[in-house]
């Protein structure tokens, strides 16, 4: 399918990543897109092998998400979460039943020697995804936060204090030892890719540890068509989550502007909101093409008129 | 407490067992009573330590569980269940979402290295309950029936062949390295014992992988007090399960009787249902003290009633 159908790779966090995607198959339908996932919020949770970023892109793609939150499942309950409550568990990482399941089949079928690939794969095709959802690696990376609180674990950081310490440096604990996903590497190789989209999800949690993973971000400079970054600030302020905050706390210029220069050397086409419509001249003197769109993803429409002005763009 | 208050030690499987256990609390309230609780059902599925007996009779001492089944929790619902159906897992074995709030966290806790008998203490301390509940051993002891299909995990046999093969003989793997409970020996040696309760469980999938365990059948005949069974067997049937059916298939008399003549040796009491009042002479022919009661424990007040009969027969 890759080598003659043309088509695309997004790299992808949470639910940025998971909505610029939904807009994505609307252009590129079944494999002709290809959604490099970030595995560094991957966690272990009461025994249970957890992929928020994996989940949040099947269950979007799937159409069974919470569409307002963005992340977890339509319509979900918390009968297991409030039980174990009961009896004294832990309570900081909301489970809900549904997305239990998951969970709990994942981690069987890592323990039975399957990997996350053909896990992940094979749950995106049982909920009906046709897009090819690919764990940046099937080894285990952390995102691991140095903080004025000090080193904290992705999630102790973003769920547990819910992003609130100042983050001085971040690391991918496992990154360097990892063997990229041979399957992204072979679509990044393809004479037919149209090009890469850096999806607007943050750059420093969420896309970084996908480029900190060997042999990755040299496939991207190396691979067909351009490559579009989105930005996830728009007026100086983060969608969602603690990009705007940490943009400050890294000593970067908190705008669409400081995304386009930490993208720098790697993107050809950066896409700001219109808010930032003034900003072009500066993503160009950075030697990107700016565009501008409306990149708040919020509905369906949205997002396939993001993706359209992608293809147009390519 | 034991080795000063009169106490008494139950002997229980799961239905049968945690309804005569929830009786036996009306008269031993608190740690006077003792529950050693069968483990040779006890599998693990999805990666999950399940224990189906203790969790019976937690719950039900609890009073959270499922009344009218005997077994789950009451109110339960199956939003994991039906999840990990749609995502191809499997069906067989009924998972309800407040019940895997239990697997999965004495699965994170038995791999954190606590005992199954800490953890289940602290989950029936959570859930109100006052009695010691025990598992006979901390080790695994499995359960397996050679049958007319070959050997069978009993699992595989109760749920997955709703008891269907014909049962030629039983064993309890694990059991002969299997260490007994201390604290199930101590309540066994104290000088405040009154005596021993053979609850109307499975005499032969319930009842013997507890006995199996070494030295716990010596510790109950050294024990002070009389040793008193519950027929589960009325006018030839078992209250639930497939007790009269292996009897056919083990050779036994499938009867009251019959499960007298099984714990000869053991017991000095046999209490049979008023039905089977004229097998009486028969059971005194085998060395025990017959008694006549209402065994049917569907009620709170039928539980409570056969309690004080056993108490009054000390």
């Amino acid at each position: 399918m890759h080598d003659t159908s043309p088509h695309i790779v997004a790299l992808a966090g949470g639910v940025g990543g998971a909505r610029m995607a939904a807009g994505l198959t609307q252009v590129w339908p079944g494999e002709r897109l290809t959604v490099a996932v970030n595995i560094g919020d991957d966690f272990d949770h009461l025994g249970l092998r957890i992929c928020p970023d994996l989940d949040t892109v099947v269950y979007t793609l799937a159409g069974v998400g919470d569409a307002a939150r963005g992340w977890g499942l339509a319509g979900e309950t918390y009968a297991a979460f409030e039980a174990m409550k009961r009896l004294g568990g832990p309570d900081w990482f909301l489970l809900g039943d549904k997305d239990l399941a998951t969970h709990i089949l994942r981690t069987d079928a890592l323990r039975r020697g399957q990997s996350l690939t053909d896990f992940t794969a094979a749950m995106a095709a049982s909920l009906g995804v046709g897009a090819r959802i690919l764990p940046v690696s099937d080894a285990p990376v952390a995102t691991l936060l140095h903080t004025d609180e000090g080193l904290l674990a992705f999630q102790d950081y973003f769920v547990g204090r819910q992003a609130a310490p100042k983050v001085r440096s971040v690391v991918f604990e496992g990154a360097q030892n990892a063997q990229p996903s041979p399957q992204l590497l072979r679509a990044l190789a393809s004479g037919a890719l149209q090009g890469v989209v850096i999806c607007p999800s943050n750059p420093f949690v969420s896309v970084a540890p996908i480029l900190a993973i060997p042999g990755v971000r040299a496939a991207i400079e190396n691979s067909r068509g351009p490559k579009i970054a989105i930005s996830p600030i728009i007026g100086g302020q983060a969608i969602k989550g603690p990009a705007a905050k940490m943009m400050d706390e890294l000593g970067l210029e908190r705008s669409a502007v400081g995304v386009a220069e930490y993208y720098r050397g790697l993107v050809d086409i950066f896409v700001l909101h219109e808010t930032d419509a003034d900003l072009c001249s500066r993503v160009s003197a950075l030697g990107m093409k700016p565009l501008v769109a409306d990149t708040i993803l919020s509905s369906d429409a949205a997002r396939a008129a993001l993706a359209r002005t992608i293809e147009a763009a390519l």
